[in-house]
Order: C-alpha cells, then sequence, then structure tokens
C-alpha cells in the first residue's frame, strides 16, 4: 500500500499501534472533515488557526482573504502542520487512566504557497465548493474578478502525514476485569439536520435535491 | 463584562465583528467541547496535536504520557497556542465568495507548565474526568502511584484570547437576492448516541444513569 515515509517529524512515538502512514487511511481521514486545523510560526509564536480546506492528491488546500495576516505569511512559504481530527466518542474503562477518546487524526507537514494563477485559483475554488456541497457550483454566481483578487487559495503539498486512529472498547488492566463497573464506549457522531431557508428567500425557490440529500446523514 | 484584553496576539483583524474577548462567551466555547488542538514549535517547526484539555478558571489543562515528546517539552514552558472549534454547519449563499461555514472558535495563548505536585495532579485528573463524564469518578480505579507517574499534567494560565464565532444566514451582496438560487444554513451537531458495552462487561452489570443521561444529548 502506498505510503507516506515515516520521519523525525511524522513519527508517532506514543501508542504506535494507533499510528499508520497509509496514503488510503490519511485520505480518508482528510475527506471526511470540513474543518482543519492549521499551526505556523510568526514570530517564535505558535498560532492555530481553524479553517476550511480541500485536498487534491498530496496537496491540501485552504484560502482567505487576501488582506489576511495569516494567509499572507502563509503565502511566502512557511513550514505549516495541518491537522483534522474526528471526535468518535467516549471510551469509559474501568480504572481513571485507561479512559480514553475514540478518534481518527491526520497531522500534514509541508510548506505552503500562494496559488496566483487566476484560472487556477478559481479552479480550485470551484473544487472546493463542489467538495463541501456536491452541485452547488452550477447553481450559484461565479466569483468575479474582485472576489477573486480579494481571496488567497494556498497550496501545501504534503511532505510527511501521519494518521492516529483509537477505535473499539476499553483495554483494561486485567484485574480491574472483575470490578462491579460499567465500561464500554459512547460513540459520538456529526449529523446534519435540516436545510433552514434565509428569511430573505426568494419566494417559490424550492429545496434543491442535492442539498436534501446531503442533509440527514452523518458528516464524519 | 470581563473581558480578555486584546493584543497583537490575540487581535482578530479579519470580519471584527465575529471577534469578541468576553470571558463569558470565550469560557462557553471552551466547556463545550471535548478535543483542543495545541500548537506549539519544535526547532522552527510547528506542530498541531488534537488532545483533551479541560479548564478551571482562566487555566487550561490537558495531560498526557510523561514520556510524550510533545508533554515533555510543553511541561518545559514553551509558549502554545490552544485553540478549539465547533463546525456548526454549511452557510449556503447565492455566490460562491459569501459561502461560509458557522462555527465557534477560541484562541488561547500562554506558556505551558507542568504540574508536578502530586495531589494537585491527582485532584487535575479527578476533576477532568468529571468534566467529561459527571458522576464517573465515584465508580471507577482510582489512579495508583505508577499511573500518576506516568501521566503528565500539563497547565496554561490563558494570557490572551479571543472568540470568533459566525452564526445565521447568508450574507449575500445585494443584486444577488434576486437570483433562483436556493440559499440558507444547513446545521450540523455533534450528538452522542446509544452506549456500547464492552464486549468483556461483567454480567449483571445495569448502564449507569449518568452515562443515559449523558447520551442522546448534543454535545456541542
Amino acid at each position: 500500500m502506498s505510503q507516506f515515509k515515516p520521519t523525525v517529524r511524522s513519527r508517532g512515538r506514543r501508542a504506535p499501534k494507533r499510528v499508520n502512514y497509509d496514503r488510503e487511511t490519511i485520505y480518508g481521514v482528510l475527506d471526511s472533515s470540513f474543518m482543519c486545523h492549521v499551526g505556523y510560526v510568526l514570530d517564535d509564536q505558535p498560532f492555530v488557526t481553524p479553517t476550511s480546506y480541500w485536498r487534491e492528491g498530496d496537496t491540501l488546500f485552504w484560502h482567505g482573504s487576501a488582506a489576511s495576516r495569516m494567509i499572507k505569511r502563509m503565502a511566502e512559504g512557511l513550514p505549516a502542520c495541518l491537522t483534522v481530527s474526528h471526535f468518535d466518542g467516549l471510551v469509559l474503562a474501568r480504572s481513571g487512566f485507561h479512559h480514553s477518546f475514540n478518534y481518527r487524526s491526520v497531522m500534514a507537514f509541508g510548506r505552503a504557497r500562494a496559488i496566483n494563477d487566476k484560472a487556477a485559483k478559481e479552479a480550485a475554488l470551484e473544487i472546493f465548493v463542489e467538495r463541501v456541497m456536491p452541485g452547488r457550483t452550477a447553481e450559484i454566481r461565479p466569483a468575479n474578478a474582485k472576489e477573486l483578487k480579494a481571496t488567497t487559495v494556498v497550496a501545501m503539498e504534503i511532505e510527511e502525514a501521519s494518521a492516529k486512529i483509537r477505535s473499539g472498547p476499553p483495554i483494561d488492566d486485567a484485574p480491574d476485569y472483575d470490578l462491579e463497573v460499567w465500561a464500554g464506549t459512547v460513540p459520538v457522531k456529526l449529523v446534519a439536520e435540516a436545510p433552514v431557508p434565509d428569511p430573505d428567500l426568494k419566494a417559490g425557490i424550492e429545496l434543491p435535491d442535492y442539498i436534501a440529500q446531503w442533509t440527514g446523514m452523518e458528516k464524519n
């Protein structure tokens, strides 16, 4: 299976059984979330900014106002760490020590760069909209020149990445299985609810099928 | 209302209407999530680690293996940025440009330190369990000396913090309200599902009320 190469930077040192470098696993975690957390350093100070993102192959993308401090500095080629995580529930063990969460996470490392070509930027933003809500692009007003200029799209080739996943029941110390304590997991899911029309929605516009299909489904 | 002081580090420069520094708002976002993303710098490289956390007053806590690279270096007093974010749904506007997410997030800055006092560490870990699942501490086996030694609890006084929140319908350009495009939001929620007993659960142990109460509720 295709793998990212473990390095000093990406290697998971704790709980190695939970860590892997398979592209398929890493893509799976990256492609089933909407918000990531981007880490970067400005003047020795770490910042972690939550933002939307999308992926194509081994490249991660995010975007923002061309005037944003984070986006401007990112586009200069700053080292970045983009982390995605899903909280999948509580793991209730018989001891406090073995309590845990079930989760799926990916840490990806690379250097950010701006996409300056207008056509490439436009294409990237359309891919983003389709990634979040398939079918939406065909319906909406496309970006105009002013909007494209006001938006910076940042791309980061993944140099290294690792996934860390915990699932399943608690693992207790052998003697603790005799304790009179309920143990197990409480799964937690992200779910989409019924769409809420804009109060200013023009009369007579029905909810499109592609939005109806999106809702009511699990989102992680 | 009590506020964190805006600084160069914490000031939200984009979309200032979405940013605030009220303790009440910041506490609200911090106290309704389970996983945060901690950013720190090792050898000029940013890292963003998803982890569980809890809060007391203006202090944030997280924990990990005493042998973990992140935890060891954190405890030395590294500058850190702890970010919490809730993804609340899609904002579907009439133009691609005004598409957005609804979200609530907090960025908190400070310096981490280890809690070395055994009693303080023990107390902190009990507070953590109670924060995640009220009622659990009374039932489980408490930490023993070996487990306490293997666990580092990290505390960070919040020096600066800001909340950024977007809610409500899309805001479109005036002429776009005439387009024949459905617009609105699709709310997304984190929900807890029915508990799954450990396959090795001792016969005759019923699900406690405090766990039953926790499930079936919204979690963000």
